[in-house]
């Protein structure tokens, strides 16, 4: 089944402990898009401006990715400039021009509007809810990612964008934030008290968690020797996620876990190289492998 | 096979956001202890003062702990007083009197000379290796924990300590510390060269890693709705961990596998109350079920 992802699609300007890039393509949209072809087709919402070439959209060609929805604007794209400290933990934001991402208005092409999964990547919750008023047949799942901007400026807007939401989708300090609850699995009740049936918690090197019903499930970060650039790690995951989900068509707690660890396979891949170069490269068979050694981090017989 | 522990035997003073305490049974070896006792039969080496009453012996009776080398000394027993911050994870040290424990010369009685599994409490290194220098016959597994502390102010002594060592058990910090590497991976590889074949990195709220060979094996830290004293989760861990090895008397990677599973298991019941008040409660059952329930907690199907 197809995946809509709607988000900001942006040129980064990046600087690790490794390396500096003064342009590189990135974005929630690009990251989540790219991630998720790899598993089904994705329907892509967002916009750019005129500086955007062809050779900047190669990334989506050959890949299941539909740019329909991919509007095109005057003036430069989104643009974000950061820096990762040491130890690639903490990063300082350098520079935030929104550009044609300022008047931002998703529409949604008519081929779109039937999409059984979607996911909404951290833009203001009243386009994410501007989306979902789009959308003509009640979608099997909506994952929604935000951040503290959101939680702090816009509750109320968050709040009524969340009861349409079936997946939260953020990491931990945004969890505790947005609950005010410092323990996760209080901070995942408050949580479902708004909508979402699902939390997934993206924790980082620390990997992640995902509560639903009374089911917790954990999977650790992978053990990399080499980090180059965490920029799009989350929303890769949030790609995996949504996309082994959307491939499956099923819901089910399996389908959850599975897609959890197929998530964290794509950061995984992501974090490896500057921007979105090690998923340029990557391939279904190192994906597959890389799936089977999270299995051989985490198994165990009592 | 029976677990020789070496370690500090304490009264702690703790306060936590969900209570105070002003005299609880604590110290490295009683918690290891206590959670080994479990598992298999513990011969225990440390030292008190004459303020340790029968009543506060009465948590190793009927419990498969032996204390003929429990020296009983002229003073005060160790004592330690300490405050958590609001979210558990920081804490102050408000009083360290080591009283008895600062001339504390560990002797193994004749019966603990063969000890085929030993665990090294966190102490000076020179001790440490003073046990070693005491054991009769080749150990099957000589498991080591240290601190900041050691690693700043007798580099060269733990260094040479470290030579005798096959399972080194510290946290994060303490690994990067100790490696002058961030990578977690990389600072495995580092510490290799020093002597320890294993390394068991314990993270608190997020879990544990082993790292051995070319295997890595990770759990996440099992999800509590409250934590109220985390004092002792790492010694608990370390008791569930040895013991669980000494009773199945294998170090193979399924049988080192399980015992941070059980670890996990000890380390997480003790947090859920003061002291050790939990693992005076505590039944087989109970740590069977939890085991399971890791099991659960991790589980996927690809």
């Amino acid at each position: 089944m197809s995946l809509l992802v709607v988000g900001s699609v942006a040129f980064d300007a990046l600087e690790t402990p490794f390396g500096k890039v003064a342009r590189a393509l990135g974005g929630a949209a690009t990251y989540c898009s790219v991630a998720a072809s790899f598993f089904t087709g994705v329907n892509l919402v967002g916009v750019v401006g005129d500086d955007f070439t062809e050779k900047d959209a190669s990334i989506f060609r050959g890949r299941h990715i539909d740019l329909t929805g991919l509007e095109r604007a005057r003036g430069k794209t989104f643009f974000w400039a950061g820096r990762y400290t040491d130890n690639l933990n903490d990063r300082v934001t350098l520079a935030t021009e929104l550009n044609v991402f300022a008047t931002f208005n998703p529409k949604l092409p008519p081929a779109y509007r039937h999409s059984p999964y979607i996911f909404l990547a951290n833009i203001d919750p009243k386009l994410q809810r501007s989306v979902l008023s789009q959308v003509s047949r009640r979608p099997k799942l909506v994952a929604l990612d935000t951040m503290n901007y959101w939680i702090e400026r816009t509750p109320a807007e968050l709040r009524e964008t969340l009861r349409h939401t079936q997946v939260l989708m953020i990491n931990d300090a945004e969890t505790r934030q947005l609950s005010s609850q410092h323990n996760l699995l209080r901070a995942a009740k408050h949580i479902f008290k708004l909508g979402p049936r699902t939390l997934v918690i993206k924790r980082g090197e620390h990997g992640a968690m995902m509560v639903h019903d009374n089911s917790v499930f954990s999977v650790p970060g992978y053990p990399l020797e080499e980090v180059h650039d965490p920029t799009g790690a989350g929303d890769s995951f949030a790609g995996g996620f949504m996309g082994c989900l959307a491939s499956a068509g099923s819901t089910s707690d399996a389908a959850l876990r599975r897609a959890i660890v197929y998530g964290s396979v794509m950061g995984s891949f992501t974090v490896e190289r500057f921007g979105l170069d090690r998923l340029r490269t990557l391939t279904r068979r190192e994906i597959t492998a890389r799936a089977r050694h999270f299995r051989r981090l985490t198994q165990f017989r009592l």
